[in-house]
């Protein structure tokens, strides 16, 4: 049997502010830190170890990884960082508040940008300076490949390649694998792994920093999976 | 030209009880984190940039180049751990106040063990709960290749294949490099790389937190160095 930990980083600062947030770098909040931290101590107190830690190339997530690895006492462990963690982009809306948005084009456009499989919000104009085409971490990238908006379903077809291509085989080889990242890049996996439908996926709620443990089978099957700390709940 | 940025760690909690550490793990002291955030902000505003980091696998070190790293807003950079960059093992001192040995011992002895080059301190019983045999971060290690003391020629011996082995044939493909680690190993790389006698060595003092850039010719032969900050000093 193998392990695997699903991370959602804890709460940001935009989650406080109810603003889009997507691939814009902000930091946790006092309270994101300590849900980070939280999440290590029960890590460590059930007993779980890791060989190596997957995570975006956000701080949000990055930060929540590092303050859980401390808890745990393995700050040193190894740590992958892909954009394809990333949390979805949010296009046009990134940075912008969530309730002035329900006013300006009403509460059911704004649910179909946050709850709709496949259709996306307005795309970033290629040259917004809230986009990411000029952001060194991911000058490696095709521009092309630099998502200007996403719906989950193409957050979702950018998260399972790293799955197939490294942390799969990594869990094969027995690698023992947290993976610190976002609501919707966890989504992605989750879909992936328990095989769930393009019309639940986009209802399942990731709370913030909570672990939420797969038991994998031999070939990468779900037995069970359960949030730490919420066992007997 | 190559450049090369080393850093020690900031003021930790033991050089603030004037502890011997070695590779006791201790924490960041509030200031230690400050110097550690001011490294970043200087190397960023210095325009520094990194394409992979290097650091020891204590935490005093490790969250030095995260917080470091934060300023720079470089959290995603590839990081590698070893522990052939850990400080200094001080064998049978470690934990130990560093006034009280020199009451017991005597002043003379205690320098012999801080600033010989070849008379390692007393050596830990293998069995001892302050010793490193039982550490998962090392489980991978030959026993006899955690060491129960060291001096500092011994610290040297076992950085050098690192910087032989991954750093410096990193630089030679063009990596740009940070090194966050402890004063007894960056001892030992600045004194091969600036050819620095075994007498002259133990002499030279490397501050907390402060950026020590090095700038290398093809042959990675040192053409100076500065400490970032004091430039015009």
């Amino acid at each position: 049997m193998h392990q695997l930990v699903l991370i959602r980083h804890g709460e940001s600062t935009w989650n406080l502010e109810n603003r889009f947030t997507g691939w814009t770098d902000v930091e946790l909040t006092p309270t994101g830190v300590a849900q980070a931290q939280e999440a290590g101590r029960l890590l460590r107190e059930a007993g779980f170890e890791f060989d190596v830690a997957y995570t975006s190339v956000l701080r949000r997530a990055i930060w929540t990884l590092w303050h859980c690895l401390d808890r745990m006492e393995r700050t040193w462990l190894p740590v992958v960082h892909s954009w394809r963690l990333n949390e979805r982009h949010y296009g046009a809306l990134q940075g912008l508040n969530k309730a002035d948005m329900a006013k300006e084009f009403g509460d059911e456009q704004v649910l179909v940008w946050r709850r709709s499989y496949d259709t996306p919000p307005p795309a970033l104009d290629a040259n917004d300076p809230r986009g990411q085409r000029q952001d060194v971490r991911y000058a490696r990238l095709k521009p092309e490949d630099i998502p200007l908006t996403e719906c989950l379903k193409d957050t979702v077809e950018r998260v399972l390649p790293l799955w197939n291509d490294s942390i799969a085989p990594a869990i094969r080889l027995g690698k023992r694998v947290v993976i610190a990242a976002h609501g919707n890049s966890i989504r992605g996996l989750v879909k992936y792994l328990d095989n769930i439908s393009d019309a639940d996926i986009v209802g399942l709620n990731i709370p913030n920093g909570q672990p939420l443990v797969y038991e994998l089978d031999d070939d990468l099957k779900p037995i069970r999976h359960y949030y730490l700390g919420q066992q007997g709940a």
